[in-house]
C-alpha cells in the first residue's frame, strides 16, 4: 500500500516514471542489467536520465545509483524513510529490503566506472571529490548525498558486541580491490552453440562476438561431442554419484584416462575436477612426499602450480621466465641426489611465450630433476595429434607414429616426466589431468586428497571430453586454421601500430598498461562494437602490464577479424591508449617496443599449416559453414560403440557448424578482402 | 610372427588355450575385467584354471598373474625370453611390452586378494611365504617364480645415474598402501539412468544393485533435470570456455547462485568446481585474511575442510566430535575480539551423526566466533525445502515461509554465518557452493585462487543442478521416502544382529572393524550377490573402524531391501564378521554395542514423514514406477523459460522413472513382504 502510494508520488515528479507502466517498472527494478549483472535494468536506464546520468558519473564518496546511496545504512534508512517506502525505517527494515545490498553494489560499480573515466581524462591525482549529487525529490534515482565515509570504508576491528567485526572486515578487503581497480565485474556472456563465436548477454536478443573465450577450437559445440553427450546423459544420467573409489568410477572415466595416456604416449593418466586441482594436488603430493624435495619454478607459472608448491611445504626456488642460465645456476646449487622438480609451462597464457622444453629436459637429466610440464594452453592446439607443444617439437616422428600408445624414445614428449593438461579449453569440456609413469600416477591417485575426496566428473562430460580429444587426434585442420587466423589478426594489429606482445603461440595479448584504461577499452568494445574481450588486470598480470587478451578461433571469419582490427583501432584512438611506437619511444614494456627485441617466428611453420603444399584449410567468410571432418567423426563414434551401442544416424553437421552472418549492430567492413588474408605481411 | 608361433606352442600344452580361438584370446588379453579394471579378462579367467587358480591364491613374493610375475623386470624379461615373445629380451623390449605394467598391477592385486583371504582364515601373523608358483611351460599363465624382492619393494634412494630414484620412491609409497591394506581398487560401476539403482560393470550385460552411491535421491536421472540439460547443451554447447571473469559467467551460473541464495535464505551464494574446492578455498581465504584468526574444528571434519584450514596457515584447535563442553572450554581461552571460526558439519557422512548446530551458534555468539557449517551430506535431504539440517530444525517456520528469500530472524539457518553444500550428492549433479552475506561471498569471489583461476562449470551441468534444486524445493516426497527406506534397512539389519553404527541421519554404516575383512565382504557381496557396496577403510575412517556404508534411496524397492539384509547376513556368517552382540561383549566399538549407549531417534519424525496424517509416499515393490511430481516439474520448467524458451511437451516420465524387475542373477526374496515395512520394529 505504502509502496504503491510512494510510487505514485515518484511518478508525478519524473517524466520517465510518469509514462512507464508500474508493471514495467517492477520488471526493470527486479531484473538485472544484461551486461552488468550487479546493476538492475532500472539503474542502467538511469544512466540516460538528464539528472541521474551526470550524478552516476561523478566520482565522489556518495555516488547515487538505483534505490540507494553508498553512504551507509543510515543514509539508506533515511532515504527510504524520506521516500515513504518503509513506514517504520528501522535497521531491520533495511536488512529486509531486497534492493539495498544490490543497490549498494550498483552504486559501487558506478563509482568504479566513474573512476575509470577520470583515470582516462585526467592524471589520477584527483583527491576524492566532495561535490554532492544533485538533490531532488520524487524520483527514486535522486537522493541526497552526504560526505560520510562509505559503508565499505567504515570497518572497525570490533563489532558492538565486543567480538570481531567480520562484516566490516569483508567490506574493507573489498574496498582495497576497488581502490586499486582490481575489483572484478563479471560480464554475463552466454556463448551460443549454434552461432559460435557469438554469445548473448543477459538479454537473449543482445548478441556480441566473443574474442576471449578459451574454447579455442569451438569444440564445445562440435556435433560429435554433443551427440556423444546426449547419448551418455540418456544412458547414465547426470552426476557420477560418488568419488572414484565409491560408485563414481565408470567405464567412461577409464576410457578417457586411456585416451589421454595414449595421446601423450605415457603409461597412465588421471582425471581431476579441473587442471587447477590437478596441478595443486599433484605438486602438493610430490613436494610433501619426496624427502627434501626442492621445486624450481618459472616466475610466470600459473596460480594453481604456485598453490600446489606452497601447499607441499617444500622449498621453492624461482627462476627467471624461460631463462635456462638462471635455472642451471640454481639447479647446480643442490647435490644431484636431492629430489628436484622443475615446474614450468609450454604456452604461457598471458604473454604467449613458449617454454624451452627440450633444453629444460637436458638440464633435468644433468641435475637429476623431474620435469613437470603444464600444457594447459597447448593440448588440443599443438602437435600433429593435439598432444601439445612437447609433441609439436617432434612433428615428423610424432605424426609418423600415428595412434601408437608407445613412447618415441628420445622425443621431447617422452623425456618430460609429468604432463598436465586441461579438458576445459581447447577440448571445450571440463576437467584436468596428469599423465606420466604408471607408479607416479598410481601414487598421486593413492595420496592426493583433492583427488580422493571429491565426486568424480559426470560421465556425460567425461565422454564429451574424450570425443573431443579423439576428434582432434584425427583431424589437424582446426589447429591449422586457428593459427592462420591468429597470424591474420596479429598482422592486422601490427599494421595499425596496436601493441601486440610478441610471441610464437596462438595468444594475442594487446598491451594497454593501465588497469582503468584496460577496463574502459573492454567496456567500450562491448558497448559500442558488440565485441567482448575481457581486460586482464592485476593479479593475473603485473601492474603496469594490463592488457586485452584476444583468442582467435578457427571459426572467426575474415569479416569478423577485419572489423575487430578497426574497432580496436578506434577504441585506442578514442581512449588515447599508447601504441607500439609510443612504447618504443618510452623504452618498451612487457615485450612491446623493446630496444633489443629479436623477431619471433610462430611455432607453427608454413609447412605445418599446409601453406606450402596447399592442404591448409579454407578461411571462412560470414555465412560460410564451418568444416566438420567426417573421418574423425566416424573414428570417434566407433570408440563409444561398446558403452553406448552403435550409432548410425547422419549428423546434422551443416546446421550446427554454420557461422552467422553478423551480429545485431552491424559494423561496416572497412577494407576489402578479396582473397586469402595477407599472411605475407607478417613474414 | 614370433608371437604367433609362441602362441601356437602355448595352445598345444594348455587345454583352455587349445580350444579357444586366437581372436578370442586377443580380445581376452586386451580387454579389462568388468569388475576389476586392473586385471585383463584373461587373468580373471585364470582364477578358474586348475593350475593358475591356486597359484593366484598363494600369498608369496612372486604371485603369478596374466603375462608376467611381480618378481621385477628381470623376471619379466626372462619369462618373455623363455616364452619367445621377444626375440631379443632387452630391457627396452620390456618397457615396450604393453602388458608388462598391467600384468604387474594385476599380480599385485592377486596378492592383495590373497592377503585378504589369509587375514580371514588365519591370524595375520603369517610371514611372507617363499613357496613358488607351479612352474609349467607353454601356457602364458604359468611362469617361473623366484624369491627376489618385488619391484615395488626394490626402491633405492638413488638411481644408477646418481640422481634420486623417483620411480623406486613411487613404488615404495605404493607398497606402504598394499602393506596396510589401504591400497584402493576402483570398481567399474556404470549407474544406469533408466534402471536406477542398477548399474552395469565393465561388461554392459553384467548388472549389479548399487548400495553406496551418493546420488541419494536418484536426481541424476530425474526427467526434468535431464530435459533441462539436453536443452542447455543444444543451446550453449559443452564447456563454459573460461573462468567466471573471462567469458565463463553465464546467465545459468547467475541463476543457480540466485537459487542457492534463496534456498538458504542468504544474501548471496557462489558456485565452485566442487565442494572440496569450495571448502578448501573459502577456509584458506578466511584463515589467511582475518588477522590472528583461530579455527575451531570438529575432529570428524571432512578432508576438504582440514586442507583449507591447513592451507590458510591459521591456528587450528581441534575439539572432540560434537562435544559442546570441549568446544566451549577451548573457545574461552581466546579473547572475544580474536577472530574465530567454528568449522563443523551437519551430517557426518561416515558415522551418520548430526552436529548440534543451534548450540554451536549459541557458543559462537557468546565468544564472538563465525560459524562455518558444511551441509554436504544434508542439502537436498533435510528440511521442508531440502536446504539441509539447519532448515530442518525449524521445520514449521521454514515450511510456512515457503519460497521467500528473506531470512527468518532467529532461525538456526539464519544464525549460521556460512553454509557450504554440494551439487554432486543429493542433487545428483556436480559442483559445490558457499552461501552467506553479500560481502563475505564477494570477498571469497575476489580473493580465492581456487575460484578465480579455474574454468567455470559447464552451463548444462549448472542448469541441471538448478533444476534439481528447484524440483526438490517443491517436492518433499523423495526426502520422506528415502528416510522411510533408511528406517526399513536399519530395522532389518538390527533384527539380524548386524552392527549398524547408531545415528539420527540417513547414513547406514555397518561396522566390520578390519580392513581386509571389509574389502572381502564388499567383494563377496559383489561377486555372489550382485550387491555393490564399497568398503570404507583408512584413511577415510580410523583403523579398526572399517565399515560398509550403505546408502538407501527412495527408489530402492522393498524386495531389494529384503534381499540386501539376507545377503549381508550371509556374508557376515561366511566371513565370521563380528555381530552387534560380539562388539557388546567386547565392550563396544565405534558406537556399536557401547555400554553407556542412549537410544538415538531419527531426526525425521513420524509427523515429518507424513506417517501420522497418511500423506507419506508409497514404498516401491519391484516393477513399480517411481513417482515424479508434476507440479514440481512445471515450476522448474518455468524457471528456464527466459533462457531456453518455453517447453511444453509432456515428459516421458513413466519410461524414465520405472524401476527394474530384478538384476541379472536373481536372489530369492527370503521373507514375505505383504504390507508396509516393519517400522514399528525400530520405534
Amino acid at each position: 500500500m505504502d509502496k504503491l502510494s510512494s510510487l505514485a508520488k515518484f511518478k508525478s515528479s519524473c517524466p520517465f516514471l510518469g509514462r512507464t507502466k508500474t508493471s514495467t517498472l517492477r520488471t526493470l527494478c527486479t531484473s538485472t542489467s544484461p551486461r552488468y549483472p550487479s546493476l538492475s535494468r532500472l539503474t542502467e536506464k538511469a544512466t540516460s536520465c538528464p539528472i541521474m546520468g551526470p550524478a552516476l558519473q561523478i566520482r565522489s564518496g556518495q555516488i547515487v545509483a538505483g534505490y540507494a546511496s553508498v553512504a551507509g545504512s543510515a543514509e539508506v534508512t533515511n532515504m527510504h524513510h524520506h521516500k515513504g517506502v518503509f513506514p517504520n525505517p528501522t535497521t531491520a527494515n533495511i536488512e529486509m529490503c531486497p534492493h539495498a545490498s544490490k543497490a549498494l553494489a550498483a552504486a559501487r560499480m558506478a563509482e568504479d566506472l566513474a573512476k575509470a573515466k577520470v583515470a582516462k581524462e585526467t592524471k589520477p591525482t584527483a583527491a576524492p571529490s566532495t561535490s554532492k549529487a544533485a538533490a531532488t525529490d520524487g524520483c527514486p534515482f535522486h537522493a541526497e548525498g552526504s560526505s560520510k565515509p562509505t559503508a565499505a570504508t567504515a570497518s572497525t576491528s570490533t563489532a558492538p558486541s565486543g567480538g570481531f567485526n567480520y562484516e566490516g572486515f569483508y567490506a574493507a578487503e573489498l574496498e582495497k580491490k576497488h581502490q586499486d581497480a582490481s575489483y572484478r565485474y563479471f560480464n554475463n556472456i552466454n556463448r551460443l552453440a549454434s552461432k559460435f563465436p557469438i554469445a548473448h548477454t543477459g538479454n537473449v536478443k543482445d548478441e556480441v562476438e566473443v574474442w576471449c573465450a578459451n574454447d579455442y577450437l569451438g569444440m564445445g559445440n562440435n556435433p560429435v561431442v554433443l551427440e556423444t553427450m546426449h547419448r551418455t546423459l540418456d544412458t547414465y544420467g547426470h552426476g557420477a554419484g560418488g568419488t572414484r573409489n565409491i560408485a563414481g568410477n565408470t567405464g567412461m572415466h577409464l576410457a578417457l584416462e586411456e585416451e589421454l595416456a595414449q595421446l601423450h604416449r605415457k603409461d597412465a593418466a588421471l582425471v581431476f575436477s579441473s587442471c587447477y586441482v590437478a596441478n595443486d594436488a599433484t605438486l602438493t603430493v610430490l613436494g610433501s612426499k619426496l624427502p627434501g624435495c626442492v621445486y624450481f619454478s618459472d616466475n610466470m607459472n600459473h596460480a594453481s602450480m604456485i598453490q600446489g608448491m606452497r601447499h607441499s611445504g617444500a622449498k621453492r626456488v624461482i627462476f627467471k621466465h624461460n631463462d635456462l642460465e638462471d635455472l642451471e645456476m640454481k639447479l647446480a646449487q643442490y647435490p644431484k641426489e636431492t629430489p628436484k622438480i622443475i615446474a614450468f609451462e609450454s604456452v604461457y597464457s598471458m604473454c604467449g611465450s613458449i617454454g624451452p622444453i627440450s633444453e629444460i629436459c637436458d638440464l633435468a637429466k644433468k641435475y637429476g630433476a623431474l620435469t613437470f610440464l603444464d600444457e594447459v594452453h597447448a593440448v588440443g592446439l599443438y602437435g600433429p595429434h593435439g598432444a601439445g607443444v612437447a609433441e609439436h617439437l617432434d612433428w615428423a616422428a610424432q605424426k609418423a607414429a600415428g595412434h601408437s600408445p608407445h613412447p618415441i624414445k628420445g622425443s621431447v614428449m617422452d623425456r618430460v616426466d609429468i604432463i598436465t593438461g586441461t579438458l576445459g579449453k581447447a577440448y571445450g569440456a571440463i576437467g584436468g589431468y596428469i599423465a606420466g609413469s604408471m607408479d607416479f600416477v598410481d601414487m598421486v591417485r593413492s595420496y592426493a586428497s583433492g583427488f580422493i575426496f571429491t565426486t568424480s566428473l559426470p560421465p556425460a562430460n567425461v565422454a564429451g571430453a574424450r570425443a573431443s580429444i579423439s576428434y582432434q587426434r584425427e583431424y589437424v585442420g582446426d589447429r591449422q586454421l586457428k593459427q592462420m587466423n591468429v597470424r591474420n589478426v596479429k598482422s592486422r594489429f601490427e599494421a595499425l601500430d596496436i601493441p601486440v606482445v610478441p610471441g610464437p603461440s596462438h595468444i594475442v595479448p594487446v598491451l594497454v598498461g593501465d588497469a582503468a584504461l584496460a577496463k574502459a577499452a573492454s567496456d567500450m568494445l562491448l558497448r559500442n562494437y558488440n565485441i567482448y574481450v575481457q581486460s586482464i588486470n592485476y593479479p593475473t598480470v603485473a601492474r603496469g602490464e594490463e592488457r586485452l587478451r584476444f583468442t582467435v578461433t578457427p571459426r572467426h571469419t575474415l569479416d569478423q577479424m577485419a572489423r575487430l582490427a578497426t574497432a580496436v583501432d578506434e577504441v585506442f584512438t578514442t581512449l588515447a591508449i599508447k601504441r607500439t611506437s609510443d612504447w618504443k619511444a618510452a623504452g618498451g614494456r612487457a615485450g612491446v617496443g623493446m630496444p633489443d627485441a629479436k623477431p619471433v617466428s610462430p611455432i607453427w611453420t608454413d609447412e605445418q599449416l599446409g601453406l606450402l603444399d596447399g592442404t591448409s584449410p579454407k578461411m571462412l567468410r560470414n555465412g560460410d559453414a564451418g568444416f566438420i571432418d567426417a573421418r574423425a567423426v566416424r573414428a570417434t563414434r566407433e570408440k563409444f560403440n561398446d558403452l553406448l551401442g552403435k550409432f548410425g544416424e547422419p549428423l546434422p553437421i551443416a546446421a550446427r557448424a554454420s557461422t552467422v552472418d553478423a551480429v545485431r549492430k552491424d559494423i561496416p567492413i572497412p577494407d576489402s578482402l578479396t582473397g586469402p588474408t595477407p599472411l605475407a605481411a607478417r613474414a
